[in-house]
């Protein structure tokens, strides 16, 4: 169902790992749609991932980047703009990971070394993206920045740990950074807040099909799964959303807003 | 434990039917720490209630009134005045019927009479009592008025039904009026959001005990009883708070910014 | 620069009065996208509009409805259905009028009935043409209802009036009826927040331009324009956005996350 | 007017530099209130500052810490319990630095060491002070710990810097921890969002006065000082706020919820 609403823009996504990524579903929505990109990863994540498949697909090329590596970014960043053949428009960002979580740390017995290897990863490499971007001014006008971030940054859910900091941390930097690039070049900085969703991070963590299974129940529309966030992403990197920046946007079948379900209250009967 | 914080302090207090209503314990609360004050309420709801002897034990007269009409207001407030010998540090607006819960429609087959009604008593009440309270110049500088609310006002309870509608509107007349009424008279005004809370209002509610089962089970204090949301108010009237207006003050045990609790994910396994 | 994002999409857009109206930019993009739609608005604002301009250009039918009357929202519903041939995808509500506005009276001044007509073109509105949809089971699947609202909902500007408190509402129906419609139906609610837009409508406040200017100055994108909103529209009609539901969604350049910008600042010094 | 509501609590203050600091009153205000506590500041900050003075004044021991040495606030707690003779009541958290802001480096030209030296100072020391308290069981329960944040955590403000983005870390951390300190030992665990205020660190800041000027003017009861600021700490400190916790409070006389007041808007005018 591709409208070619894309049509002739070029992007870099970050965090394509396998089928089950988010990223990998933006990028072969993104190439439906008519765009070209870059796609990146750590060089550890690419060599478990399947990413040189999607490569072929969508007619991409890939350069490996360390995320919280500037020097890796401007490479990146000056290389993706040679091969696509101009300024891009649009970026995604879909990368996340706590030390803590990784080596069962409690949230109140933090390692604090994890904590700031958690924040540089999953929040300031996002902060790092742009900085370098800025300084290669490497975006079109009214180019269109998204990171992936989740409900956690605004209420507390226990075995997320210290990933809701960093993720308020993720949000603060797309309201700051926002302001600046949106004065200085027009560019447009927003977070989508998505469904808990199956991907081969969250499939490792204890207790998480519950968590899955909680939040279903508690959606009106239930979870929104992979492919829908990306075509949400797709809209974001159109041209029809132009005047929205600085906002985190809840990707979540209603979750948000919902105090309670009928189907959950009905757990609490005796 | 008194401290006489409001030693001084002359009050009108809406909404005390029994000793299960908040306003009642923010009655009794409020004479402990010094304060004198008008109790007043709907004659219906008089008639009802036990408000006498609350009245007796508070050393208050009572001034019935019907809060959604203006003239029994004008009285209400210019009585208060002169019973209390001066004009008004605080007020607690602790009100709210919807019809269409009354007559068992549901949200989504409403019928718009009921509905015009029930804003009229849970919000509308509220502007009307600040709006005759401004035109006598009844408030004292720094005074302060507070009404009681519910998350329902941000999130969707089914079962909350228009209420929740009622409460948002509430909500933005706190804010709305407190801007005119800071600027003008250095009024303060603000709502408190507390826990679901087991008055006569409430444990007629079909699904009630659930529900507060549930909130209970979400807030990592547990929900807040009326006593401590009485603590609460006293605060807000007192000195200590000159400078929080506006504002919707959660006083909940954390539930608003609680995503999920251990307690209730366990439900959640299959 | 059609991608005919919304083929085969059946509509029913409110308030389209002339060429400023953010409603008639929606009908002219959700044309060019490739939906067909009916144009309503009450049988007054017809009168002054040129809304039979915009039917021929867009090639629709108009039904007059007071959005008010239910008895006008059956018909305009049923006969939508006949006229474009199946159920309705997506529904426009960009209504408001307050009258308290309109004849002078300050907010701390209202005459209540006037608040009561003014809530209720402004905000049930909104309401009772869900209701009266729900009620003939004229949505789609997955279908999409927008209605646009003001950042006055959360944040006082003096002159909004009770306009702020009636958007407060309008808010919160999206929220609960997102919630039912969501689960009986898959159908989505949100409110688009916009930037003051220069309208018929708010052309004739006092202090409009001062007002606009202050916006434009306190957004990094600057205001958004009719034309953007309506993009922004045609993106939340599209398939792209399915799992955002119950949402309030600014489109405004950024003024909703900004505390100051430097050309704002400026003006503050001595 | 002390009330002696703190009668018997047992503190520690971070953050007391001189009179301008809003710890400092703090202090002064618990000290009437019957409070006791510790003082404590970072080693260098000392040496600048005149708290010996402030721990004559209130009866208190110092004892010098680096908020971001864990040894140091093990030291620090443990000796502070043993000074007052049993658990803690209450804690304020007044710290924060941003070196990118003291090296003069622009948000979108971030040095990252800068950016995690920061962080650490002002938000991670937020976590450390609470997790060493934690282990060693220092709390009493129903204990309430205080951290100051400004606005810039949910809107951007061009001079604020990475700073922003420290608050809102700084404020996830008060969601994160408070509930596990609610769940495991009643503790509660706040934010105060306080207006800008003339402080030691504030008045170095270029264009702070016109600053100050702006927020004075959009908050409908004028900025709020640190006497004031003291005051609603109080408040959350006494037992009349017990259930209020993982929140963020406002104390900015009604600058959040302000879209604008007139006598800003008049600026605008041509």
């Amino acid at each position: 169902m591709s409208t070619n609403i894309l049509k002739g823009k070029r992007g870099i996504i970050f965090g394509a790992l396998n089928e089950q990524s988010i990223a990998w579903k933006v990028a072969e929505r993104a190439h439906e749609e008519g765009a070209t990109f870059v796609l990146t990863n750590a060089p550890i994540a690419m060599r478990m991932g399947e990413i040189n498949k999607l490569a072929e697909t969508t007619g991409s090329q890939i350069i490996p980047a360390d995320a919280t590596s500037v020097e890796d970014l401007e490479n990146l960043i000056s290389q993706s703009m040679e091969i696509l053949g101009g300024k891009i428009d649009f970026i995604l960002h879909s990368i996340g990971m706590s030390i803590n979580v990784r080596k069962g740390r409690h949230y109140t017995d933090q390692k604090y070394d994890f904590t700031h290897k958690g924040l540089d990863v999953s929040a300031l490499s996002f902060h790092k993206v742009m900085q370098t971007a800025m300084k290669q001014d490497a975006m079109s006008e009214w180019g269109s920045i998204v990171a992936l971030t989740y409900i956690a940054a605004q209420r507390t859910f226990p075995d997320y740990n210290d990933m809701a900091d960093n993720k308020s941390y993720l949000e603060s930097i797309a309201r700051s950074f926002g302001y600046h690039y949106g004065i200085a070049k027009k560019v447009r900085v927003n977070t989508i807040s998505q469904s808990p969703t199956m991907t081969t991070a969250g499939s490792g963590v204890k207790g998480f099909n519950e968590f899955i299974n909680y939040s279903d129940q508690m959606s009106p529309l239930g979870n929104a799964d992979a492919k829908a966030c990306a075509d949400y992403c797709i809209s974001m990197f159109s041209d029809l959303t132009r005047y929205v920046t600085m906002q985190n946007l809840f990707h979540d079948g209603g979750f948000s807003n919902t105090g309670v379900t009928q189907a959950v209250i009905e757990k609490f009967s005796d």
